[in-house]
């Protein structure tokens, strides 16, 4: 376990962890959300942020102080907590988004990293390459390049007890974020920011951006803090933890304030177009559409991004109550309904059920059913493959209905999990809560826990007795086990 | 159309309304929530529901006030509205919950309306018996016949101005409910109930509950405002909504808070089992779970009960504006995850589609398809159906690809919905947004389409280009339509 980083609570690849950041004295909780401070333009002051909104870590621009002469200097003279007033953890950035968006930067890494050390960072980043998605493999092989020379060239810059980042590039090539995350795991450096995925999520690919960041994932140790950087939408933060991602960081509250758009859990609205604010924070409670749209530009701007930032640290805190409760999979679906490139990304994190699985606890709070795609969760493959360890013997039956003495044994089938002992009934997953109209999502699924135990014990014979399931279900049960519908027999 | 009550924006069954109150001289905007004051007992002053959260109307019980001579004096002298210190809409009750609860009440229909005309209610109850789910259908057809006799009885009273409900009971059998919303409709009474619906909610029954009031809304006309009485929690609202219902009573936010229960419309929490408040209203970003389990008793149930209606009033506003976007069905998609229980009622609403379908505006925002549940919508429906007036010729290629000039007409097709004109393309709902990762149900429901448009047009010959569809779904294409995999031939 790395030092610097706990984690407490885990649930599916998600966890509460505690990220001590040992310059500014402090312990950070994650998942966290670190707003984005414009050293030019303060819409909330980070003493606000703080305050009013508990934010225990921001991130700020280093390149931008950097390269304009008098923030340099108060910079230097000050130091940034001074600077921005705020005595929580402060990360900076180094001008890669600046190098991403404009196609180039004039500093060179050690210069910029022995900068945000010189000013008083707590978290400083090197300058890598955010290669975009979709480009030739080549490119995005050579720019990887380029970024692993630099992190690698970063550890030998003395830089004290700032913790330094080792960013995660690759592009949309998953193997290569994998090999990314298992080169920066094995340097000395501290936070991992899966880099360059911005353009995925302008683009609502949450489905790519899923497979990058299950990429990184399996590159980088399980003890590594993960931050998805530039990710700032809570509609896709509970996704993205399920992940295993740590760390994100919010330009979008002021930047979409500034477009009088409205952020919610659900995606984001203009306020042009809300005849009614859908929202229990205060700003929403205090004023109505017509209210907020009445305000002068100043004013609107910081209430909108005053409500932007109270439903992200909500959705925040609703994350980590989700992992502590052992839900976050069910919030994950609630958000999958957002939009279709939400569901996308859901059905993408379907696609990793074996990765998350590895890291998924083994008993949570029930688990609720809640769609086709549930069937598909990690504990379902997980029980499935716990019946490998299982040996009934003689001729078993598997029944939805009582259990039988014309048996050796009688073990109960429960969709979508599939068969399992009577002992286990009591035991996490199998108390789960689905609905009287299941679909044919959880019989398949139940199916298959049929086929596993069958064909991890060829020398037993198998009954299987159930409600009435649908033919396609009935389809994927190994020929040599004898069905019935029951109440029919 | 009732005088009183006019619906304005329509999405589903659902409706933006405004309900005209005479005897108050207001009109109330619904989907409403009636906060429920017990004259005994104020969590939250009327007066505080009224400025701090929006409440336009409350509902109180006028058998309380009648059985207590101090309240009921105070009520004949100062009248209800001073009585409470509450000057928008006030609801009052009969006593039927009582008569549920403890089996029988001393005041006759009459006798109690007259006395909730007296104190000067602005809309009054009969005594209507609340039959409890799942009783003989001769219990439920009697004690029905005894409400309509009362319903009856009570429009020869005299109460001037003020409206009067005709609550719609039958227990669970729908045709009993279709028939007494019929009964209730053809009356002269204003405000329809729905009753004794709470012992289904309280056994998360919403399955039932969705078919409870399909049956009511069948025989009630669209012009009739429906109350789901006894309704209080906001996770359920959308979907009460999405079938028909107007106005929702709640006692929950302050029976729950004395109890130390947290609303969510994603369930309920108990306070000592949180960690994190997921919430975003003034209460929750004032305290932590820490600070509201240290208040003393009267102070935490207080400021329970204001977070309970922060997010219950959020709830109303969020499903309002949902209706004016066109897309309260994607809020009760979100929803129907919040529980297995809220999955069946998601799903039993997909059994009415046809029903839904009637009511449905036919151009809303941008269908978005975020589950199998999506395939079912009435919007798929509706264009399956409209598939008979079209009456293509010769022979005519259904693709997912380009068009062709080999065919005499071609057509395009997509999933969920099926084949149609090219010139359609831009209109709803076929500018749908659908998820890369399509499910068998989408393919399913498009070959559904496919074969309606074959079956309509017996003498045309069809040839289907498809991006490899399940087999499912292949399936369901009749015999006579030649298909093949585009990029195959």
């Amino acid at each position: 376990m790395r030092d610097h980083f706990e984690s407490r609570d885990t649930d599916a690849a998600g966890r509460i962890g505690e990220l001590t950041v040992p310059r500014a004295g402090v312990t950070v909780e994650t998942p966290a959300l670190l707003p984005v401070i414009n050293p030019n333009l303060q819409t909330i002051s980070p003493a606000r942020l703080q305050e009013e909104f508990g934010a225990e870590i921001l991130i700020t621009n280093s390149y931008i102080i950097h390269n304009n002469e008098d923030l340099r200097e108060r910079a230097r003279e000050e130091g940034l907590h001074d600077l921005l007033d705020f005595d929580g953890a402060i990360m900076t950035d180094s001008g890669s988004f600046q190098l991403s968006e404009y196609g180039e930067i004039d500093v060179r890494t050690d210069e910029i990293l022995r900068f945000q050390h010189e000013i008083g960072s707590d978290i400083g980043t090197p300058v890598d390459i955010p290669t975009p998605p979709d480009v030739s493999r080549e490119r995005a092989e050579s720019e990887l390049a380029t970024t692993q020379e630099r992190i690698e060239a970063a550890e030998s810059i003395d830089t004290g007890e700032m913790l330094v980042t080792a960013p995660v590039q690759g592009s949309t090539y998953p193997d290569l974020r994998e090999q990314a995350g298992a080169h920066a795991d094995a340097t000395g450096h501290d936070v991992f920011p899966i880099g360059a995925v911005v353009p995925l999520m302008n683009e609502y690919r949450y489905g790519d951006m899923v497979d990058v960041v299950a990429g990184a994932k399996r590159g980088l140790g399980i003890d590594a803090p993960v931050h998805l950087f530039g990710a700032g939408h809570p509609m896709m933060f509970a996704l993205a933890v399920a992940m295993g991602c740590d760390l994100f960081d919010s330009a979008a509250y002021a930047l979409y304030a500034r477009d009088d758009r409205y952020l919610t859990v659900r995606g984001t609205e203009h306020l042009d177009e809300l005849d009614y604010l859908p929202c229990s924070c205060p700003v929403c409670i205090e004023h109505t559409p017509a209210d907020l749209r009445s305000l002068d530009d100043q004013a609107r701007e910081e209430a909108l991004a005053a409500h932007n930032l109270h439903v992200t640290f909500a959705e925040i805190r609703r994350i980590k109550q989700a992992i502590r409760s052992g839900n976050l999979l069910e919030l994950v679906e609630e958000r999958a309904r957002s939009h279709p490139a939400m569901l996308d990304g859901y059905r993408a994190l379907c696609d990793h059920t074996d990765q998350l699985e590895r890291e998924d606890p083994a008993s949570k709070s029930t688990f609720f059913y809640l769609s086709h795609e549930s069937a598909r969760r990690p504990e379902v493959r997980r029980h499935h493959r716990r019946l490998d360890r299982l040996d009934p013997e003689g001729t078993v039956l598997l029944t939805e209905g009582d259990s039988s003495n014309n048996y050796d044994e009688s073990w109960r089938i429960v969709p979508p999990f599939g068969p399992f002992p009577r002992a286990l009934s009591e035991t996490y997953p199998l108390t789960a809560e689905v609905p009287d109209r299941l679909d044919v999502s959880a019989y398949e699924a139940a199916a298959d826990g049929v086929t596993r135990v069958v064909e991890s014990n060829p020398d037993t014979e198998f009954v299987l007795g159930h409600w009435d399931w649908p033919a396609s279900a009935l389809d994927r049960v190994p020929d040599r086990v004898d069905s019935f519908v029951l109440g029919e027999k």
